[in-house]
């Protein structure tokens, strides 16, 4: 039965507002065990003359992108090789973690890496997760399939992967992939 | 500068209400790109006698535990073997999917799963995220480092891990884990 | 000195906030002993994508009509022996009970059992109460004196009657009336 | 989906704050159509020391008392002949209007009327309206059917009825009544 | 931390929400201990025909003008002997107190009392101080310094004074002034 | 018909409340033309445990003592003559002027400067004003008359005077005096 009010300056369009509905219900849910229908969410709009911190008038800000379609593009970019689209979702001390090699800062370093591990890979997603940390960090998830070509030219599929991201002010700032591949590798 | 407000029936302890605090504030840094000391969240309280539904006076139910806590108390039950409190916190239906074997429904499976692949196991945690799904099910994620014993009763540690659960009602119903323990085998 | 707040979707026009203002304020000097200028109702108006319910964007209903304006049309209608009109107001289930006859569900059952007992009559009202039961219909009541001509011509005027109805969804589903003609004709 | 909020002040017990409450929703559901369980109340309570109208700090009044109550009570100490205990729940200007007499305004002389009538009766309620007027005036009505003995001795039963009342300040100021006695008598 | 909501009906520009935000602010601040940042001021306007008081719809007023511009304005226009507009800023009532002088309730008979004072003065204000009395005046202190020529045309400057006004409804009631012309004066 | 909510954290007594209920009171009434009986302030106190700054809980802080109180107790003490008392309420940095003298920031100063002006002095009130500037010091004016002892023994009376204070964090900064002394001394 929570119901939650959220005060918020004007400027936020629809999709952004119902992203914020949705993660306070989530939220709420998150703590009080009641079934969705029983959380209801307000969201209450000023202009900025509406709104006075310490007698300063305030204006809001644009909302933060949603940081799952930002993976989502980002891993579209990966996997097609465009390093250049890839690059400007990164922010300042990128790194990424793949599993068998030291953490990497550039994308380029990425691709040599996966070069004597397969030919091509394509990822086929089972989900996403996605979250605000305590900190600054937006945090997502993303896991399903890798399919592809090994490097001797023969199939794979079906093996199981989890990227874990986090962004900052909409720009990835880490990367940390597992997979199944040497498990999988070991087994053939 | 967001301010939240949210309407909860009496009965939350302070714990919770703490965390309910934090995962407000963390729902509006979602979508609004604000720093923390700019979100406010207020908690107002009331007793069953004024909040009626439909003409029904309401009463709050008890808050659900802190999954993270959950998860992490299963972990430990795990890792001393204690199959009997573990088995306890997993729900109905539960299934668990480890690298390079089909997904199994009882702990004793995994047992029989990690008995060729190491002596002994124990995770040294570099962090946990929790968040509620837009379904029923609380989603935390373990990762940290394995150290142990290999079946040849040699050392390892460093192995990077991590672990997906869903939680429905305080009970795990499912875990997903990926590490990169072949990768390393492969390698050594 | 209460003060009412109602959160509503938008789309109820100036008449229907204004029933609404007035409905509050009665319904809170139903219990609080203050007067009328004590008591302040603010309506608060969102758009649908200010209300979430579940997750799940909401939409407004259009306002119910007045059942007052309701039953004072369909009065009219019957005054005036217009049936088809009334018959239009009338819900399933509709039942009419007057005074010494069994429940009728037709209005042309009215018209023959009131065949015999006047050959025109005109209502005069003193005053309607209405209110929300705490069902599903409206309550609406009519009072007031009829006048008119008995079958054998003479006039008749200054008889009291009361009429109660129910109305669910702006249909009149139920109507008692109560009166004095048999009073007056067994003492004339 | 209308959510209510009042604010009053401390000093209500539970009792109004449930008639409070329901009061409330019933006047939502007059204009609005939504199903009971989509109207949430919220009553905040205030102490003194937490309201201000004017620069000065208000208190609150007891509830008034249910109507409807007041209305059974009186009811039944009139079947009972009890003149004493209804006299006491009469206001000033008190006034009642019964079939076939001019308004009275003592109970004696109600008593007066009722000698030739009948010798006892007995109310079978089927339903009460209670609402709040516009003016000062709570309204109540009490319908059903009468029982009694004729002045010759013979019994009846299931004759309609319908009382309506005012009350001020907890008081009867006004009754009226309407039945089919006289049609009952007229048919025998 | 307070957090002040404002609910006020529409009609206000922007500067006189930014005057309300200000003074709302302020009064915070007069009572808890926070730093101007610590206290947030929201304005939620309404309609009339969101507002109800006692079943009736209000509207606004226009908002009174800033009294500390209207002092200003009444200063400058008697630094000029604009008598004609000085006047038209003056309630009913009105009356000053000058130094050695009874009380006076005609401009032009400050004019007689300054002539044998000096030739000429002018106001360099260091600041302006305003308030709402707990009565229906507003309270507008003006201090700084006056400069001038004396009667035998030799010059003066850096002479305090201070002005207190009170104003009603936006017009000057009262005026009281304080300088140290006699003590410099009296010390030349 | 302004209705002002401030959410405050628990802590306040009853004293400081009244005087936040009617420092917003004002407040609003120095912008909106409303009667003080149409102006209503509704205080709403939270335990530390329901407000969340950042996600960190917050407690309040005692509240500022009446700066108008505190000059009050001062200017006593100062007729007293009891300098240690009157010292104790001044804060870092205190300068005051005073008529035909240079600012002074000793009360020991004060009292040479005083000594050849009058014997004794005292002061009767006509009012106070307080309010909150837009920096962190309260400001109040007390003004009135002085009656007294002349040096050479005769007795005065009658004369105006009015002081300015400043206070941040309930000690006296500032004071500035002006009075009519010089005036009257002249033209007697």
């Amino acid at each position: 039965m929570p119901i939650v009010e959220v005060h918020i300056l004007s400027g936020y369009d629809a999709e952004a507002k119902r992203r914020l509905g949705e993660a306070l219900t989530d939220a709420v849910r998150f703590v009080v065990p009641a079934p969705p229908e029983a959380v209801t969410v307000m969201i209450h709009e000023m202009p900025g003359e509406h709104y006075y911190r310490g007698r300063t008038q305030r204006s809001g800000a644009p909302a933060l992108a949603d940081p799952k379609e930002i993976v989502r593009s980002y891993l579209l970019a990966m996997e097609r090789r465009d390093i250049d689209t890839a690059q400007e979702m990164l922010g300042d001390g990128f790194v990424m973690q793949f599993p068998g090699t030291a953490p990497m800062s550039k994308l380029s370093e990425l691709i040599e890496w996966a070069a004597p591990r397969y030919r091509s890979v394509t990822k086929t997603y089972e989900g996403f997760d996605a979250m605000q940390s305590s900190s600054d960090a937006a945090i997502v998830y993303a896991r399903g399939t890798l399919s592809g070509v090994w490097p001797d030219g023969t199939d794979f599929e079906g093996i199981r992967f989890i990227d874990r991201f986090e962004l900052i002010g909409g720009l990835i700032t880490q990367q940390d992939v597992w997979n199944d591949i040497a498990e999988v590798r070991a087994s053939t």
